[in-house]
């Protein structure tokens, strides 16, 4: 029996141990396929595998003192969150979060010495949780059912607040570069993380190898936004119907039965199709 | 030859001169769907038409000075847009809009009272401007290529700092119940549109009957609040490949290529597909 690396292969496999991850960071992953020929039998095997990089042994357990400071600061991000939904970010003032956090502004600014820090914090707890999300996604043999479970849990037991709250940094990043730029980052490391997952679960044939991994995961991020919008905004929408309907196109692009390759239509310009208003534009400038 | 009511008929028509329709409102729009049997040769056609009620001759042509008063609210709305835009909903001051305009705090308060007036007003022209365009997609005989025309004109061609202000907009209807009303409002009348559009299109024959409109209407609508977010928080975003994912996607729903009806899965508590990691909920209360 030999082990070969895969045709399919995208990714270089990077071991935790070569030098070239980056311990700060929570964790490493990427994609990892191979084929077994069992020579003597005359068969051969492809499978995939995510290889979830966990710095187990790099950094020593944290000591009691820093075990404290990870408390209060999680206190103190709690505290924000609850601000920013109450009455949004630009009006919530470190003021408000010490209050809210029941301790004073001078020991609050030892934590978190500017709003911009306690924005970072927030966006880098978000990302340890998705981390931790996506390792058992990746852990899984069955990559649809993972899916539906982590949806389940974004979607469904997320409370509304937690939406209001999505919109509230949107606003800001779209205008902060600084925001917009960590907000960038998360989101990247999540995509490419779920197209990883794909790209496991094509070779272990859980998916059909025509799927465009990286298409199909741009269209659940979109909808999975949009999802929060109607949530955020109306509150009565109807969430488990909206993520059912989510789930049915997921299943849908998954199985290959939608083509994403296609170009954009032509559009053409005759008397049946009439062309949309034509007003000025939107927005000056 | 006879008219008969189509069995598939959803909406009841409403003339507009039944006093039904209510005249403060730009349109009505309503959904009939007839069948016509030509008994002489044993054939009979059924078709489907939205009814796009407009107002003429119920309002005179304005005079010349509600024509001035309202080209003078069209300058203060857009200067409005430009301070969302620039500075934030919240940072927006009514001096801020007064300056941008170029007039007084005084005169612009004669136009509007208030900065949810403003809103108010951002609002109402955004519910003009779709119902001029779903009036031209509700006349097309080719219903797929007149959404396509649509979404290109407000994905493609509106610029990006409309979807900066449309995130500054969710924000706020997000946490302001009446912004919330407001939004809720538009965004229904817009999705009805559709749905009947879709209605029609089904009488018509250019999609089939099988094909759920409203959950159609559901997931196209989040994904395309999911594009203007993605534009928003991400400069480079290629909005000409989202759109294309959009139409594809799209394209698949409206020929019935995706089953919505399926109730979502139950996932199994086995070793194979792991659970999410347990935390504690995400926002305290």
């Amino acid at each position: 029996m030999r082990l070969f690396p895969c045709r399919h292969t995208p990714f270089a496999l990077i071991p935790p141990s070569d030098g070239k991850h980056d311990p700060t960071r929570p964790y490493g992953c990427d994609l990892a396929s191979c084929t077994i020929s069992d020579t003597e039998n005359e068969r051969s095997f492809s499978f995939g595998v995510v290889i979830v990089v966990i710095e187990a042994g790099v950094a020593p357990p944290l000591p009691a003192v820093a075990k404290g400071i990870d408390a209060r600061r999680t206190h103190i991000l709690d505290a924000f969150e609850v601000c920013i939904q109450r009455t949004g970010f630009h009006r919530t003032t470190m003021q408000d979060v010490a209050r809210e956090a029941g301790m004073s502004a001078g020991n609050l600014y030892r934590y978190f010495p500017s709003k911009e820090a306690l924005v970072s914090g927030l966006i880098e707890r978000d990302r340890e949780r998705f981390s931790a999300d996506f390792m058992n996604v990746a852990r899984s043999s069955d990559v649809m059912g993972s899916f539906v479970a982590l949806g389940r849990k974004h979607f469904l037991e997320t409370p509304r607040e937690r939406c209001v709250q999505f919109m509230e940094i949107w606003a800001e990043a779209s205008r902060n570069p600084q925001v917009a730029e960590m907000c960038a980052a998360v989101d990247k490391e999540v995509n490419d993380f779920m197209v990883a997952i794909l790209e496991a679960a094509k070779v272990s044939g859980q998916i059909p190898a025509s799927v465009d991994s990286a298409a199909v995961i741009t269209v659940l991020s979109a909808m999975g936004d949009g999802m929060f919008t109607r949530r955020a905004l109306e509150p009565d929408f109807d969430v488990e119907d909206g993520f059912r309907l989510l789930v049915n196109v997921m299943d849908a692009l998954m199985s290959g039965k939608i083509p994403l390759d296609r170009p954009l239509p032509v559009i053409p310009d005759s008397p049946g199709s009439p062309p949309v208003s034509e007003e000025k534009p939107y927005v000056r400038g």
